[in-house]
Parts: structure tokens; C-alpha cells; sequence
């Protein structure tokens, strides 16, 4: 534990205050992936690399990865990414960046070389903000890229993503070459804010996540027969706006008969939407989550069928058609036990450390359903807020953090050396 | 009865259909107030006029008036409105001024001079669909006209209304010299489609209107929070769209205490209105309507109170703001019944005929608070649509309307000349 108690967290924070004066304006965070602020974070970041007898180089995909060789081939991976939304906060996705050099800097700086070879690594492109492909980097290592569908996504100005990707460096046929950095890797940790309300509302810094909840994302259209407001009697009416409303509410029961489950109706448009005619069409966006795939499923099938009996009521039709959806993605029991203990001994070691799903993606969630032994580490959001100018984090919970994920990584070193990886 | 029984309300339907061929396209009725479409089928009424004994003339709103001499000044006024909304049906409006032209006719083509004066109005502006101030003709000649409010009135071009009535003849600042055609009015009928699905629903040909519904406006904002449709849990939501629901579903209930009042929530708006985000903030419209003063004020209290209720509830906050409302406008009495005996006489002697209040407002309207004695008559619209190409009553029901309105208006000289007015 001598190294461990040596560890100075404060460069990660020192740095994360830099990448903030460098990327942000009033409005918040600007490193949106493919874009000049987001490759001056990344030089920026490469400049902090030259005094460390490390290997960096851009994978196929546009990821970043530093090497550090270790006395073993075996490979621990750190990663998380240094783009952002636009207007968007400075600890998404850096914080996870910068707590990774302070520990890849630790090692790097001791006398001798890791047990096991460390790399860390800064994806590209995980919000998906410029052209609505979130894990672009991390999927393309993962072999679960889109190259077909993504080749005419273009931004607001109609450039593609073929074009943004060629701009800089990167050839969208070829990103599935970069899953040639998968050689070696052992386990994956990434550190990240929680986006979230929960670690605050227990009063708790820091928590050990499970994985990340799978997805369906709907679109249901309640369609209903427009009529005048004022000539048209309420028994005679089919109101998709009622349909659309009993279901906005009943997806709250549908969630709550699980602990973790979620489920979102975050857009509801009506047409012809004028204050003098029933709503003759309802359109409706269903988000649903949850970690347990049996539950993710039984809750889809639950809002369908609760669509068609409110429909039915009011003598509505009603249509759904899949936006995305992705599985669950439970992480590694033995590395979430392993961040647990961490957690516990820094923060508090007679008390229990937290375990939570992540409800939003991230990249782990890629790398883990590879097969690589992945978790992640949460450290708690202020109000829960994030992908503002807002999101923000106490400084003393951040050192906490960037520590614990110090002994997390140190635990995995070990758990790796002892497992026939 | 031997007039009575003369009259033939086919010209009504003959020149109905002329008008059709007239001024509609292929998307329906084009007689926007104002317009080139408008005056021409005003020329073409007036060409109607040439043959017969009577005077007319536009009055300072823009109102087209025909007079007939009777015996007496004492004057009977039938009414209604040539012009319509865009891609509107070929019977709203129409249908009450070309039956108004066929009684007039009949009573002008009799030996003798009819026992009072009958005038035939056709409304400037009833619909308001070029400047979105309805009922604009007969407002100026019941005196509520608000010049101020409707001065900087503009069109989709950035016309002003008082540019387009410039255009055709009127100014703006004299309508209110049209009150002058109040003189001697004793008793205003008007003829029209019901545009609801009342009469369809009870198998009926024609109703005796009780007046128009008052109405009350308003648009309703939700304020919640904007939160992670991931990373939220459910217990700690403040969603701005489950208040919203609720309201949308407690309408029904608030106007189901009352025969025949409506609650409409036309438009619910979302914000940001994306799949990703708890509703931050709801925006809906709220149109309630009843012909009692009352109860109107009753569902406007209730459903204040509901929306506190549910944003006490969902931890949101609500604020409403008055778009429009208008009182309650009970037609005459003695006139209701009038009307009911026509409709009687003509389809079922036996029978009952069927009251409705309108939910739709009409010029009758204003003329009734000016405390001019006032009814309507209803005739049934197939599937209770209007203000649409597809807008249609069949042929034979036009034919018993047109029969009945004239009794009626036989039926209102009778009284006209038995009462002291």
C-alpha cells in the first residue's frame, strides 16, 4: 500500500481546471468531437505526455492511446473521453481522462515498471453530439460499429460523418481496425461522474456501478379523430391526447414495480394542436431502462399493452415503431467487488460502499459487453446535473475519487496477476 | 299557412351549388374575407338582387344589407355570412344568407308588401381566418367592436387589416357608424349548420338553437424539472408532462358534471421535448365552454384547482394566462320555441324538436347582446365536420331546413306584429 499512500491526486484536478480555461466559453464545455476545440483538448493533453516514457498513438477509429509497458504483456486499460456536448460541463468524460494520467503518471514515475502493462485510453467521439453516434470510438474497437448507417449522418451544416472523420485523420471504412488495441486487455476502469441524483440524495461521494441498463426507445402515435372544441359533445369524442396522457402516466407504475427501473415519456406532441380542435394525433416518445434484461422486457411489453387497452378506451388506434434499444450491460462481479473495497477504504472503511446502475451509456458498456472484465466508478453530481454549463462536482469528493480509483486500479493489477487471464 | 306552402326553397340549393362552382378549388371553399374570392361572390349575390323590389346597400364595417319595405317599419333581420375559412366547406355561412335570399325573394315576389320589413344581412367577417378577429361585422354593428386591439392586425404577408379593409372600401375607424342598421330591428334569425355531430347522433334533420356557449381560454405552463431520463430515478422526478396528464384527463371529469359542456386541451407542448429528458416544462391550452354562466365559472375554478392539485403532486408549479373568453349568450325565449314549432310543423308535427346550445359562435351572437330578440336554427352536418372541403348535410335535409327557417320567419313576423316592441 506504500505506493497507494504516495499517490497525489491533485494533478488530476490541476489539469481538469486547465482543459476547462482551454474548452470552455460562458456557455460551458465546447470539445464537441471532430471539431478544432475538441483536437486543441487533445493536443493539449498529448503536450502532458512528452516528460513520461510512454507510447501514444491514434488508433484507427480516432481513439487515443498512451502505453505504458509493464512486466507483464497482461494489460490493464483506463480510459473515458475528453469530448463533451456542446454547452456542456467539465468533468464529463475528462475527469475519467485525467484521473487515468495521474495514475498511468504514478507508475510511470516509480522506479521500476508496473507488474502489468497500463494504458490508457481517451475515446472518440462518445457523446455522439454533432452527428447522434454516441461510442463512435469505443464501438468501432468493439467490433459493434455502424459503418453502413453512419456513412450519411450529417450535422447542421450537412457535413457527413465521412467527411468530419477524413478532416481529421480517420478513414470511416477502416475504423474496425482499431480493434487491434484489444490485445492483451485484462480488465477496464473508468472513473465518471454519476449524471445522476442518487450518490447525492444518500449524502454518499462515491459508488461501485453494476453496468449500465439496457434500453428501448419508442415512438407511439395515438391517432384519434380531430373535432371542433366547441360543437363537439365530450361522450363522442376520440382524444388521443387522452390516450397519450393515461399512458404518460401509467409508465410511472409500469417502472416502480422495480428498484431501478426507469421509464420516460420526454416528448408528446399534439396535432393539429390549435385550442380549438380535440387532439385527433398524439405523438409520444417512450424511453425505458433497466440493468435486468427480463425486466426491460416485461416493461416494454407492459406500456404496449397498456397503450392498446387506453387506446381501446378511447376508441383511439395506436402504432409503435423502435427508435434504438440496446441490452443491458451488467459489469464484472469480482471488479465491482474490487471498486467496492476501494471505495471503502478510502472513504470510509467501516461503512458499505454503494452499488448503483448506470442509467445513461457510456463507453465501458462497449469494451464490457466485448468480454473484457469491465466496471466503472461513480463519483456523486451536484444536483445531479450534467451536460450544462452547471454540472459540478465538490473538489474534496473529486480527490476522493481520482484516489480511489488509484487503489481500484491498483486492486485490478493485482486480481489480474493472480487470475490466468 | 298558404304562403307557407308556396315557397320553394330550391333556388336556396341552386344557387348553394352556383356559389360552389364559383369560388372553390379542389381544396374547398375559398371566400376568405377581403379577398379577391370574397368580393367575387359578393358581386355575384348582388347580381341576385337586380330583378327584385328591394334597396341595398354596404354599410361602414363592410356588412352587405338588403331591404325589403313592409307595412310596418317594425324590421325582421335574417342573416349570416358569406365568406369562409380557407379550404372550407361550401354550407357554413352560405347556407343562412342564400336561404335568407330565398324567403326575401319569395315575400318580394308576393302581391302584396310583407306586414313588417325584412332585411337580409350578409355579415363582413365572420370567420376571421385572414386576421384572426372573428365576428368582425357584427361586433361593429353591435357596437363591441375593439378598433384599437385590431388596428395592427397583419396577415401572413404583413398586411394590416386596416390596409385590407382600405383595399375594400371600409375604414376602420368608422365601423362603428354601422349601428345605424339597428333601427327598427326587432327580431334577427339565422339559418346554419350545426358543425358538430349532435343532430347526425339523434337521427334529426334540424334543432332549435338556446344560444352560444360562453367560452373560457387559457394557456397553462407546467414549470418541472429538465432531468436525465437515465440517471433519474422515478421517486425523485419533478415531471412537468404527469401534471400536465393529469390535468388533460380531469377536464373530462370537470365538464362531465354538465349536459352539454365541453373542456378541450387542443395543444400540449414539451420542452426540451426530447426522448432523452424528464419534461422540464409543459405547455397546454385549456377551451372550456357552456351556455350557463355558471357552470362555466365553475369549470374554470375547478380545473384551477386541479392544476394546483397535480403540481402540488408532481413538485411542479403551475401559471395560467386568459387567451380569450366570452360570456354566455341565451338566445330568446319566445323565439326557441318559434323556432320548435317550425321544425315541428315541417318534419314530425307529432314529435318533439330537439334544443342545443352551439358550441360554435356565431354573428347571432352579437346581435343577441345587443338585446335584439334572437334565435338560430340548426340543420344536421354529416360526421359533424365543418371548416372543411368535405363539409356536407344532405340535399333533402337542406330543403326541410330552408323550409323551416322560412316558417319560422313567418312564425316571428306573427309575433313581431302581436307584441308591443
Amino acid at each position: 500500500m506504500t505506493s497507494s499512500q504516495l499517490f497525489d491526486p491533485q494533478i488530476a484536478l490541476t489539469l481538469l481546471h486547465e482543459l476547462r480555461e482551454l474548452t470552455a466559453n460562458e456557455q460551458g464545455a465546447q470539445r464537441v468531437a471532430w471539431t478544432e476545440t475538441w483536437r486543441r483538448a487533445r493536443s493539449w493533453f498529448e503536450s502532458k505526455l512528452h516528460d513520461l516514457p510512454v507510447e501514444y498513438h491514434r488508433d484507427a477509429a480516432g481513439n487515443n492511446w498512451i502505453t505504458l509497458k509493464g512486466a507483464s504483456d497482461k494489460t490493464l486499460i483506463l480510459g473515458s473521453h475528453l469530448d463533451s456536448v456542446p454547452n456542456g460541463g467539465w468533468l464529463d468524460g475528462a475527469l475519467g481522462v485525467l484521473a487515468g494520467y495521474a495514475i498511468l503518471r504514478h507508475f510511470a514515475l516509480s522506479e521500476s515498471a508496473p507488474p502489468v502493462t497500463i494504458r490508457l485510453v481517451d475515446w472518440a467521439d462518445e457523446e455522439g453530439a454533432r452527428f447522434g453516434r454516441s461510442l463512435f470510438g469505443s464501438s468501432a474497437f468493439a467490433g459493434t460499429h455502424s459503418i453502413a448507417a453512419d456513412r450519411y449522418r450529417a450535422d447542421r451544416d450537412g457535413i457527413t460523418l465521412e467527411e468530419a472523420l477524413a478532416e481529421n485523420g480517420v478513414d470511416l471504412n477502416r475504423i474496425g481496425d482499431a480493434a487491434v488495441e484489444r490485445a492483451n486487455a485484462c480488465a477496464y476502469l473508468e472513473l465518471h461522474i454519476e449524471q445522476g441524483p442518487i450518490l447525492e440524495g444518500l449524502g454518499l461521494p462515491l459508488g461501485a456501478v453494476l453496468g449500465t441498463k439496457g434500453v428501448e426507445r419508442h415512438a407511439i402515435i395515438f391517432h384519434g379523430q380531430e373535432a371542433h372544441s366547441g360543437s363537439t359533445p365530450m361522450a363522442v369524442r376520440r382524444d388521443a391526447l387522452a390516450a397519450a396522457s393515461k399512458l404518460a402516466l401509467e409508465i410511472r407504475t409500469i417502472a416502480g414495480k422495480h428498484a431501478d427501473a426507469v421509464c420516460t415519456m420526454g416528448s408528446l406532441k399534439t396535432f393539429p394542436g390549435i385550442v380549438t380542435a380535440v387532439v385527433g394525433r398524439a405523438e409520444a416518445t417512450l424511453d425505458q431502462r433497466d440493468l435486468d434484461a427480463g425486466v426491460l422486457a416485461q416493461m416494454y411489453r407492459e406500456a404496449q399493452e397498456a397503450s392498446q387497452r387506453f387506446a381501446h378506451e378511447e376508441r383511439c388506434s395506436v402504432e409503435w415503431s423502435r427508435i434504438w434499444n440496446i441490452e443491458p450491460v451488467p459489469f464484472h462481479p469480482r471488479l465491482i467487488e474490487l471498486c467496492e473495497e476501494a471505495i471503502r477504504e478510502t472513504v470510509n472503511p467501516i461503512g458499505k460502499a454503494h452499488r448503483l446502475p448506470s442509467g445513461p451509456l457510456h463507453d465501458a458498456a462497449e469494451v464490457a459487453r466485448l468480454g473484457i472484465p469491465t466496471t466503472m466508478m461513480f463519483v456523486q453530481s451536484l444536483g445531479g446535473i450534467s451536460h450544462n454549463k452547471i454540472e459540478d462536482t465538490r473538489e474534496s469528493d473529486l480527490l476522493l475519487a481520482v484516489r480511489a480509483f488509484h487503489t481500484l486500479a491498483e486492486k485490478t493489477i493485482a486480481w489480474i496477476l493472480s487470475e490466468a487471464l
